[in-house]
């Protein structure tokens, strides 16, 4: 373990993901530990630490392409609580969800806008004004 | 065909993807006109033309998807043109497309950034400095 | 909103899925309704009452997409019982699913028959007659 | 190998992809003849030999599959001749094309209607009438 | 049904899947029992049977693709019982999940990791001793 | 750069690749020099490096799960020629391409299968002897 790139990774994780990202790393612990590790020096130590592009850019494209990949549910989970902690707003997510239509299809679109309902419910946002 | 969302949609795809987006609507003329015109009236007048997320965010978006995806390089030419036409740095791809090696893998990031590659010598962009 | 389109496609997502349609558009009012109006308008408006291919193709080729994806599940559920609406039998939708193997591996398959296990038990459908 | 899936399946592949599926069963010879064998025995005899479903709807299912997947173009030209050669109109074939649009995005869509142009072509089909 | 390929897969997917792959098959009986016949015919009586590779290779190139796919959970889970089963290491197991990142992105080698935690789990496999 | 991950990573990138792995380094030099260090630094000094798995088994894995994507021929084509290098004999390589069909289809099978065929050409290795 390098102790700069860990702990660098390691500090990007708790400003972006916040307690989400730790509950990956907590759940990795009892089969593969080292994952958790590479994970937080690599994804996180590495490339989110890069400068060059702005976090918000950065959520930006991961949301999008979990949200296209389609088979990343928890994942998007992760990083739509990501996206709103870095500075996206609600409805900026769900033009990005609803743009995934042209390129991924209509079910990635629709299965990525019920896990942001899920999200959305879990922080108490309300995107449709009552009448 | 809806002359408003066609027009809207056809302004929007000259904006965005310039000549490139022309070239696809012209290869369609022979085998399915009517595709090309529900493209630009859906895609363009419908979701790109949308208020709520800007542009460069929008090309974000669908960069990081198409390379995700793996499965759309001609597409994904195209739309780095336009992620670079409506204020992308050259940089900005660069560090996207790395990126996408954490949520689809090494060779969706290397194919992508070979596309990149293609993309920034065909507008004589150079990326790394000579020493 | 296009009065017609929408109308065209409200009649058409009737004609086709029934209330498990109109389920995915109530699922969406508190999230993203114009996401709702799009897929109808598009969806249903704009490409599913093109002439030039029956329903009952069409939903051939809907099922056979959503099976091969395998990211889809639940739109997948909601064109088995689309596919019954328009007049695909039972036994054929099983050679459908059967048949994606080939293209999509035996995982695609089994799972399409899975979710094709459970629209037949809600329609009371029985394939495989007692000895 | 079993003589009668065999020739079962050989006189369907002629049937379906007449000189088409022949050219891949050649081109395994010299690296895997024997997955030939299992192809033409197991797809084409076990599969696509089933009653219970008319193979022009099976090639309906194919053409949408492949397309969807976008990983097969080769496979989707073998195809596109075979949905011809049992009884898909060009026009019906280009439906299920722009209709997948709607489950796997534009690119994927678009990547087949080019592939359709290349085999229209080269059977001299000329979908758009001239003005 | 042909007897010999049968009773030859039959028998093989009893030494490699034991009660898993009996399950599937069972499942299979009021939907498509005849898929469950060519699946042991072709897949296990066809293609497992064959020499030229061992099986503990064969479920480390199976566990792979379907973790790389990400679409097949139910059918990675069956096909780490057999890799179990057929001699492969809890701790080879997981050396191939996380190695997957490198190939088709950490989403899916944590859903693969997370499938492995539960098929341990009911083994009373235990990774990561005390302190 | 860490200098002994670095290190590692070329030295385990030689064994395995040898020059085809060179290649996708210097291609990277003029677009995304950094991005080739990662990639030796994290796949090859962190992961190919790990003991638990040895390196015939990762290759394994590696051309299953890269035929089974289907979108990475180029890829594909590196790590049969590092299958090759690091054990796997032809016969190995054609038996774990042809059970891909069971996983991914058969499309995916043969597009590997056609990958195969070019990196034995290339090596002058021939598999079916003459009659």
């Amino acid at each position: 373990m390098s102790e700069d790139r860990y702990q660098l990774g390691l500090e990007k994780l708790a400003e972006i993901d916040g307690e989400q990202g730790q509950k990956v790393v907590d759940a990795l612990q009892s089969i593969a530990p080292e994952f958790a590790t590479l994970m937080i020096e690599f994804g996180f130590g590495d490339i989110y630490s890069r400068p060059g592009l702005d976090l918000k850019s950065r959520e930006i494209a991961t949301v999008a392409a979990l949200t296209a990949l389609g088979n990343a549910a928890p994942q998007l989970k992760v990083h739509l609580h990501a996206a709103l902690n870095v500075g996206c707003s609600p409805k900026e997510i769900v033009e990005i969800l609803m743009q995934m239509a042209l390129y991924a299809g209509f079910p990635a679109a629709l299965n990525g806008l019920f896990v942001a309902k899920e999200v959305f419910a879990e922080r108490g946002i309300e995107l449709v004004e009552a009448p």
